[in-house]
């Protein structure tokens, strides 16, 4: 993975600014017991953890799985789909026979409730069929209690061995975590300081994409060597470059930061940023909205408005230099419409990409490129884990607390006190 | 379909603005040969254009059909995707056995179009069990035009009656129309005002939907009403309260519209509203950048910036007051973590969506609701009736013009140089 920068703006003096926190950081990934606040920067190389999370699959997770499913919302969840959609899920519904393919329960719907028990119903032979991790980091979450109950009380009866079945991911001593010992239900724990949005690379994200046939180790090696290029005073440091860049931006107004993917199979990666982003830095009135473009899908919906309208984004264009071939016919059917016989798509697509990173540049507005050396579990874990640092990086240059969410809690004061009035 | 605004703001000068422009509107009703560049507007009560779809529907689809495929992209599909997503598409995943499902190919991408390919050699038996729809108004885009040429280059020889399987979509006399034409190929045309993100209504999007068991009469019936009530000057006039009240926003800086979808099911439907807004208005360096929420989903991903950071966002929180049922059960697994034992599950979700209203309320950003009925084909026409006018009359107050889009030619020119010189 590389990134392009091509702002010439004199970043040299802010980059001062994180010089200490940059040496604060590389600190803290020998801090073995996870207590600082960015005690997720440990997670790449705790070999604990992963072979915790390996034991665990052995046990779990047979050839004859097909469906791993996860309830988990927001941070329980949004990594992990992240990953699968990139490399399996975009595409699960024109691969209908590659398993196991993972199903993911985040709000409560009724439709998707509904369908769901019905598809278990009928879809679902025997227990070893599948898989259920049960995941949120304070263990009493709305959303996913309400989703476990109603799946596993829908299908206790059938399957006696329900429980083998299931994973509880939580916090050490919460209130599920103590159901789930009591139940007897297999429990992996999510390290205190790790909260919800950067613990992709902790057993929340590990045991479901392991349990998906996904090479976590190469995940985690991916991420483990970003790391330590990302905790480094050096010019080579993407982390820092990037939230510099971005923080100038900033400074200079743009409130919106477009992650412009071209590939469709990255979106659930940018939904993953926009949690990490948006949660991070938005507070105190402060703070950038993250929005997530496809290309060329969003060139025939969004670029008008990107280009034409007011100036208030970063752009983050995202490709990968590998990919699959697929061929344009030399024997055309619509003669008249056509100059791309022959091609590969894959050179279509990276002319428009080229093509858009050019008209950026000649409309001067800020932009920077990512470029996967291919979309594999080594690049998706060097990407999610040089976001993460970015992003502290970027609250420290903003002068905010990225590891909290103060505000999250005033719609839930609001809905327990309708729900308890109903 | 009801509209609730709970701003206090005096509004009575701005709508008086666009009097004259209501009663325009009004007029276009009339204009059978869709001279006017708002003639969009007289498609709900087209009863030629959907007595042509419907004859066409009769002609091509039987019970076999399982795939209905659409080549398009923009204006050609997102209107499409959002009905079928809204009432079928968002549980594909999960009811495997209902058919016919919607397939859609919009930019080219190696890796769907790889897949794709290998889905229609193992699951398609017969050419009656799949319907093409190639759609592009202008008839050139690359995008449909590699798709097209990619897929029925593939099936050709396998389905020796390919072109009775296709309709083309396209503007008359556009090369496309000639080339089906000379294939003997079945055709339908889009009126020439009627621009791409207006299209819904017609053969651009009541083709396919018919195809799909989707009730077009219905949703051309929901449009209508909602269209004669918003051409007129009164209180009830949804799209001049709704365009009003977001210019009003706008004078103040808010420079973002969030529309919150408390159904998962309806981000495809925002995905629709985010080209018709940006790239209506996004022009001039005017224009506002929209964003979709899903509650809630974003309760755990983008709530904490939407309400700790920059006031900068118009919030459109949208419900059905339908919903299916599914009860949590009464005997819990988790005895100490519900409090929901017994609740119907879209009593939880209003609790979440009242308690978000109320929490917006109290923070005084601004915000309005609009209330489905239930979701369904009627109440989606009237929704995105409703908001094509709501866009025109949001243009005239900004001062834009709604109907073209000047700066997607951009990266078009770029990337034809860099397709040229490969």
């Amino acid at each position: 993975m590389k990134l392009i920068f091509h702002q010439k703006k004199d970043a040299s003096g802010t980059k001062e600014l994180l010089a200490s926190y940059v040496v604060h950081c590389k600190k803290v990934i020998n801090d073995i017991d996870y207590r600082m606040p960015e005690a997720s920067l440990c997670l790449p190389s705790d070999k604990k953890i992963e072979t915790e999370v390996l034991n665990l699959v052995e046990k779990k997770i047979t050839t004859d799985l097909k469906y791993n499913i996860v309830i988990g919302i927001g941070g329980s969840n949004l990594g992990t789909k992240a990953v699968y959609d990139a490399l399996f899920g975009s595409i699960d519904y024109i691969t209908p026979d590659r398993y196991p393919k993972m199903v993911f329960l985040d709000t409560i719907d009724p439709k998707v409730n509904d369908a769901f028990l019905h598809f278990v119903d009928t879809h679902i032979k025997d227990a070893s069929e599948f898989v259920i991790s049960i995941i949120s980091k304070s263990g009493t979450n709305t959303e996913p209690v309400v989703n476990a109950e109603v799946l596993l009380g829908h299908i206790k009866n059938r399957f006696s061995n329900w429980k083998d079945r299931c994973v509880i991911i939580t916090d050490i001593d919460s209130l599920m975590w103590k159901e789930g010992l009591r139940l007897g239900i297999d429990l992996l724990s999510i390290p205190k300081q790790v909260g919800g949005r950067y613990s992709v690379l902790s057993p929340v994200g590990l045991f479901p994409l392991a349990g998906a046939n996904i090479d976590i180790k190469q995940l985690l090696r991916g991420a483990e060597e970003m790391r330590d290029l990302c905790v480094e005073n050096s010019s080579e440091n993407n982390a820092l470059n990037s939230s510099v860049s971005q923080f100038l931006s900033w400074k200079q107004g743009k409130s919106i930061h477009n992650s412009f993917y071209f590939h469709p199979e990255l979106e659930s990666l940018g939904k993953w940023y926009r949690q990490l982003m948006g949660e991070s830095i938005g507070k105190e009135q402060k703070g950038i909205t993250p929005i997530v473009s496809i290309g060329s899908v969003d060139h025939h919906s969004m670029v008008q408005l990107y280009w034409g309208g007011p100036t208030d984004k970063t752009t983050e264009i995202v490709y990968s230099q590998k990919s699959k071939d697929c061929i344009v016919p030399t024997e055309q059917l619509f003669p008249s419409l056509s100059e791309t016989s022959g091609t590969n798509t894959s050179e279509i697509i990276t002319a428009i990409q080229k093509g858009t990173t050019s008209a950026y540049a000649k409309q001067s507005q800020p932009y920077f490129e990512v470029v996967f050396n291919e979309i594999n579990e080594y690049e998706l874990g060097a990407y999610m884990q040089y976001k993460m640092i970015e992003i502290l990086y970027l609250a420290q240059l903003m002068h905010i607390n990225a590891l909290d969410q103060p505000q999250v809690e005033l719609y839930k004061t609001e809905t327990r006190k309708i729900l308890a009035n109903k």
